[in-house]
């Protein structure tokens, strides 16, 4: 699992931050989009443990397929305690994946989120178990009118974005993202001064700094910021 | 109408047992596809009246269109104490159906509420009418600028499903869904059971029972259920 | 700029009314589809500061591309104390165009606030300005990821409607409205009396007034309706 | 029906030259999205004959419900000969509304063709009967998997523009437009010159004349123009 | 592999009559959205042979891994002679999934056909190769600029429509369904029946016969059918 | 304009090979997400002239504009020969851009062809004129219906790709790309070459090859190709 200071470090970094630390890796794909936060909630941090569906026919996805051994269920009991649940709902949005019994669960298991690009149903019971979970709405049918749950730790898409099990899963308040697992170091390490450095050029613009030369820092900026950084 | 001990029951039962009590029984499409509640709001329980819109042509929908007698605001004087009006607005989100005094006036009517694919418009004044709302958004421009009232009480679609007088409606934080007419003693029937059940294996999962076996349950569960069901 | 009288004037006119004026004299593409109000707000007036993006290319979308003299920045110092910036993102909800640095630079300006059919980044920061805003949302990445910025004060397209330098725009819960510039005096004169007609209707209907003849008007109504408005 | 004057005046003119006639006249929203033509056929004419569906649901949408009195069999029926059927389908394009049986028997009584915003199921079969069809598509499943047929002659929306009885439909290569009964004499009256004068000008234009002041037509081009009618 | 009489009989039903005969076992979901028919070809009919692809990864969607041994290549070098394959690009239309190159392969491999919610690129190239395809279209850029292969012979969803390995494919003009393995015997009995029931209804037709009581038949009508069939 | 050796050059390319050479050279969006052949045709390529419409206003979106100085009729007069018109449409499909007077005149003008992510009207009479088209359709309405036609040889988006003035364009079957200037050169370097290495694949897999090794070529491979090229 995700090394406690590599969480500790990037709970301290915006998603924004992590994509354009990204963006500079040559990483144009690591926003989710769909997953939206489902209440308010303190940025998670987790290794993506992931869950796949395929769309629901009428042989397969019924309320008796709850009970058979690749179900999700079964996946739930084979999370690990801070990994972050990512589910692959093909953007469907008429079923919901998951309902108060199975968040409890995952709850239970010290889970730190799900995300998904579908949808959870029973709205108010899920906020009542308090998982920090980002989907993409609620509807009331169960996933099997919809959809067929086929494997977990497999490669997945979601919202667009390719996640793969042992990928790092950040999520804040402007949605998810995946960082590769080759490059969560240098994220953990460059996210964090960037944030320093954006703190910074806030304040500046509040002194009434204007925006050329500022941000992107031209040399004397840097310079200043430098200094400034330095003093503490 | 529906008669007050079927919406008393129905009451009891969220829209997510519904759509799971619908499908056991071979209907998969209950849920709306658009209809968001408007505004925190208890869950509500009505006979369909439904209204129909086409798309707007401009030689039709016009401002002085409100005063044909095949208008919204005749409809409005037709809908009985109790119902919810079900509006198919095509799924267009550029024209308000209905503003602050139609609501108005639908609260006086004591309608239990509406739903739609549509969108509202003057978000404000509708929330200061307290009438229950359950729509796809809210838009500024009046209905006449994209739709054309035709009439009320016909069968329509609303959010991809089949909505006929007389059908049953129940809204709540997880969206809008029909009970088809010959249905509705079913499910005010074997839903308040189901909400019994789910809320004991929530209890359970929250003294730490693992998923398998408990949901779905399996016999020993259903017992154990059972026995304490008995005791209270 | 838009003459004081006019904003104040306008001020006190919803985006509904003004969307039914504006039908009225022929307009029927005013409201903007995708922006939405970030936070509650009061409703803000201004005239329209365009911005225009067209699509992302990674030769020219990059990081660096921000320190160049045809950058948002550049425009953000261009930008007159009172306008609305209004932002041509075609629709693109996977890049956030302005996070809490570029906000809290045009909150310094005075501007009046930001509309936009894209999105914004950094949804926490954003508040922490009080900029005004109405997007489509939020997402975690960089403008460059998804955008190029081309340049500012042309005429644009935002959320299916035309808008040009020198427009007026206002923007409510209802969402954003463009006024042409040869039509805000128009819209400014004739508004606020159909602001005081509808709130007039909505005392009526809680008195119990049925619709048809109330609203819109038969002519005893409109006698009704003057009587009382010369009594004050 | 519409006069038989009419309909051979209205073959002359395209649907391109309709919608401009009709912009001319305030209507902007004429042109159905999603009718194309099935295969290359003739220009066709009638007075449009509504269908209309909402959504299938399962106690209603079955093989079964085909033998129902509000068939689309029985409407079929009904079809008066020379008219147009235009198929409201809300734009479904996962079942097919008619195959190759229901077009033959159209094709016996003599229905000038089909017009929805829907698809087509049995692509050769319909083909082989001849039919005139402008679909959104083909699909292989049949219309109960998707929708549920309930009544004929009444106000549908097709393709995003409201359809009456008595509405007069032409389609041709660009697709299906309706013209309002009440402006049904004027497009047949203006439309045949408008196509004369713009075959004229693309013979002026492949003499080498360019376009600013031949089209629109400046005075002097428009007087060339009378000159070379008159003269033949 | 499918039986050779099984696929000699389902060379003889049409997708349309497959899903008609599906519906009466419960399922609805059977047709793919998405994948048309890329030149005119007689149907094919095989073992589904599934691929399946996630979102491109900047990181792991290069020209290199086009030589991985997860690769679309290796793939083709496991299908069997007589094979469908059945390629999920969740709905991606902006990267070709498979060029002449691999189509050349596929063809020398004697599979019957490829199946894709996807697209093609190269389509002259394609179209030389003759291999059967169904697609949602073409487009120019290569699959790594916009999907990851991640494996095969896995459950896909196609279209949205679930797809096992070891499921029936059949494709024609109408487009593409699946066949469920448990039923597929019981289509291949069912379906020749009914499209001889059918010819002989539009034969019906052709003579002039009325579609009430005669499609769906009544027992007359059936009575009369079974009569003809006897005299063959 | 872009010199006749490198236009002959291009010529040999397909839009397939130009985004895989471009991909190399870390731009993954150069093809047009709309564009598609109206006709057959050969590839054109040219240097690109843009146009720009914003969304139609019914103050300025009428057949009056047309006449205006900023018309598309001006634009087409400034068309140098052998340019290609690519017009950013926004994606609208319900307003044909051009029909048969407007492209009669660029062939007069010896313009090479027209891309657009909106659509085309009259489509019978744009065939006749034998313009080269890559468009996403056709529609009977005017331009002034949906859109406003603001300039020409501005930065603009096109089917979700950036293309500058001075861009070169090419369109095959498989749609159309743009070449960024500076690379202009590169492409017409690189891309002969690998349409010949491909060629050979495809004639290798007619010899019965398999792919892994082949394509992408291992080095044996890579050598055996050189060998066949140096004999010729």
């Amino acid at each position: 699992m995700l090394a406690p200071d590599l969480v500790a470090a990037l709970k301290q970094v915006s998603t924004g931050t992590i994509t354009t630390v990204l963006l500079k890796k040559g990483i144009r794909r690591s926003w989710m989009r769909g997953p939206k936060p489902f209440a308010e909630s303190e940025r998670i941090v987790g290794e993506a443990f992931t869950l796949r569906f395929v769309p629901a026919r009428e042989d397969l996805a019924t309320p008796e397929s709850w009970a058979s051994p690749r179900s999700t269920r079964a996946a739930i009991e084979e999370m690990p305690a801070g990994a972050v649940a990512v589910a692959d709902a093909m953007g469907v949005v008429e079923a919901g994946i998951f309902g108060d019994i199975l968040c409890a669960r995952m709850v239970r298991r010290a889970v730190a989120g799900l995300v998904t690009d579908g949808v959870m149903r029973d709205a108010v019971g899920v906020l009542g178990t308090r998982l920090p979970v980002w989907s993409a709405g609620v509807a009331s049918p169960p996933s099997v009118s919809g959809l067929t749950f086929v494997g977990w730790q497999e490669p997945i898409g979601c919202g667009g974005v390719a996640v793969f099990p042992g990928d790092a899963i950040v999520a804040d308040g402007d949605g998810a993202v995946v960082i590769p697992a080759a490059l969560v170091d240098d994220v953990a390490r460059l996210g964090p001064e960037q944030e320093r450095f954006e703190a910074w050029v806030v304040a500046e613009v509040e002194k009434g700094e204007k925006l050329p030369g500022l941000y992107p820092p031209n040399e004397a900026t840097r310079a200043r910021y430098e200094a400034d950084k330095r003093r503490g």
